[in-house]
C-alpha cells in the first residue's frame, strides 16, 4: 500500500470529471463569482452525461460551498467567503469591522437561569449558580452568520444586560463596564449539522454544516468569566489562522475543556 | 431590541425541554458515555410526548453529536471526542501520537497531475507545472476520522513517494527524506457537508457535517511547498487552541489565501 501503482487508476467517474472541469472553471475565474452557471440541460449537452449525473455533480460543489441554488433561476457561482483570523482573541464585530464589515445583533434571549451542569464546570460555580443566559443572532453585512449562546456569572451578566447589546461585544461590555480585564481563552472547534433553532435563526435549511466553536475566555488571573457556543454559517464564513513549526515553550499548554462538545 | 423583557420568554417547545433534559442527564454523566438511551417509547410515557415529539429531540441531540443511533438497537450516548492541539504545525500522526493515540494512514490515490488553478496559485507555480497529488484517509485508532488531499511541487512530492505513507506523515517525511526545513502554515477552517467520495472514505453518511481546513504551508524561507484540503469528520474530532487578549505584534499578520475555500 506504500507505493501503489502510478499508472493504472481508473478512469474517474463522469460526474466526478464534470464536477472538476465546473471546480477548475469557477477557480480560474472563467465562471465568476455572482454569475449564473449553464443549465442543467445545457451541461448535459456539453458533458454528453444524464440529468441525473450532472446533478450529482452540482450536489457536490454545492455542499463544498462553490455554486449556490435559486429556486426557479438557476445555479449561481458563490462569492468568496468571509474570514475571521484568529490570532488573538477578539469579539466578532471587534474583528470583522477592522476589515471594514458591518456587525449587527438581533438579541433573541437575555434571561437569568440556573447554570446547566456543564456551564457550571466551565465556569467553576456551584451546580445550578444562576447565570445570565444570552443568545444572540450574529449579521455580517446584514446578513446572519452565526448564532451565539453566551453564559456569564449573574454580577457579570447583570452589568451586560444593561449594554447595547445589539450594537457591541460582550468582551468590550466585559472591558469597559464592568472593568474585566480579559486574559485568554480555550478554543474547542468542531462541525456539526444545524438543529432546529438554530437553522431557524441562521435562516438556513435544516441539515446546514455549521463551524461549532465552544469558547471559554479567563480574566487575566486564569479565572473563568464568560462560557460561549458559536454557530457559524458554513458557508459564510472561515476562520483563518497562522501556526509555526517551532513555537515558544509558554505558548504550547492548553487547559482542556469539557469532553463532551 | 438591547433590553428586551426578561419576565416575558414565552415556554419553550416540548422537544426543547426534552432535549434540555436528555442533554443535562448526558452532561452530568446520569446517562454515562456509551450507554443506552431509554427507548423512543419509554421518553415519550416519561415526558407524556408524542413519538414525533421524542424523535424531533433526539434528532437535535444527534446533530449536535451528543447521541448515535444503531439501528434495531436503539440509541447510545457518544463517546467523547478526540482533539487535537494545534498550537503548533504538526502533522496529524505526531499531534496525536502524542496523546496516546495510534493512527494509521489509507494511500487512496498517489499520482502526478497538472497543477489544478487554486494550487498552481497557492504553490506560485506555472499554470498546469506537474505537481504530485497524495489522497489519504487517516484512521485514529482503526477509525476513519480525515480525508486528505495533499498537493506537493514534483521535485518534493517524487520523494514522498518513496516513503512509507501508511505509517508516516508528510511533514515528516518532508523534513527528514527530503531535508526541507519547515517554517509556517496559513489554516483556514470552516464547515462543509461531505460530498459522494468524502463520504464514501470517511465511511459517513451522506450529508454529514465536516471540519474542513485548507493549509497551506511554507519552508522558513517563506516559498510555499505543501498545500492541503482536510476534512475530518465533525463527530469524530475536534480542534483545540488557545487564544490570547494581548499578542505579540510580529504574530498578528495572517497572509490571505485563495478566496473561494
Amino acid at each position: 500500500m506504500t507505493t501503489p501503482n502510478l499508472h493504472r487508476q481508473p478512469a474517474p467517474p463522469l460526474y466526478e470529471r464534470i464536477k472538476g472541469t465546473l471546480r477548475e472553471g469557477i477557480l480560474s475565474g472563467h465562471y465568476a463569482p455572482a454569475s449564473l452557471l449553464p443549465s442543467e440541460a445545457a451541461l448535459g449537452v456539453q458533458f454528453n452525461a444524464s440529468r441525473i449525473t450532472v446533478r450529482q455533480a452540482l450536489a457536490d460543489l454545492q455542499n463544498e460551498g462553490l455554486i449556490f441554488r435559486r429556486h426557479g433561476k438557476g445555479t449561481f457561482v458563490s462569492q468568496p467567503k468571509a474570514f475571521q483570523n484568529v490570532t488573538a482573541l477578539q469579539g466578532f464585530a471587534e474583528a470583522m469591522s477592522a476589515q471594514g464589515h458591518a456587525i449587527r445583533n438581533r438579541v433573541l434571549k437575555l434571561r437569568t437561569v440556573p447554570a446547566p451542569t456543564d456551564v457550571s464546570q466551565a465556569l467553576q460555580l456551584p451546580s445550578g449558580s444562576p447565570v445570565t443566559e444570552l443568545h444572540r443572532v450574529r449579521l455580517l453585512d446584514q446578513l446572519p452568520v452565526s448564532f451565539e449562546v453566551t453564559w456569564l456569572p449573574e454580577a457579570l451578566g447583570s452589568i451586560v444586560a444593561r449594554a447595547d447589546l445589539a450594537a457591541r461585544d460582550v468582551f468590550l461590555v466585559l472591558e469597559q463596564d464592568a472593568g474585566v480585564a480579559l486574559g485568554h481563552a480555550t478554543l474547542a472547534i468542531d462541525a456539526a449539522l444545524a438543529d432546529h433553532a438554530t437553522a431557524a435563526a441562521l435562516d438556513t435549511g435544516g441539515g446546514a454544516a455549521l463551524l461549532r466553536v465552544e469558547r471559554l475566555t479567563h480574566d487575566t488571573q486564569g479565572a473563568p468569566i464568560d462560557f460561549e457556543r458559536l454557530y457559524f454559517r458554513g458557508d459564510a464564513l472561515q476562520y483563518r489562522l497562522r501556526l509555526d513549526r517551532q513555537v515558544a515553550a509558554h505558548a504550547q499548554s492548553i487547559l482542556p475543556l469539557q469532553g463532551t462538545v
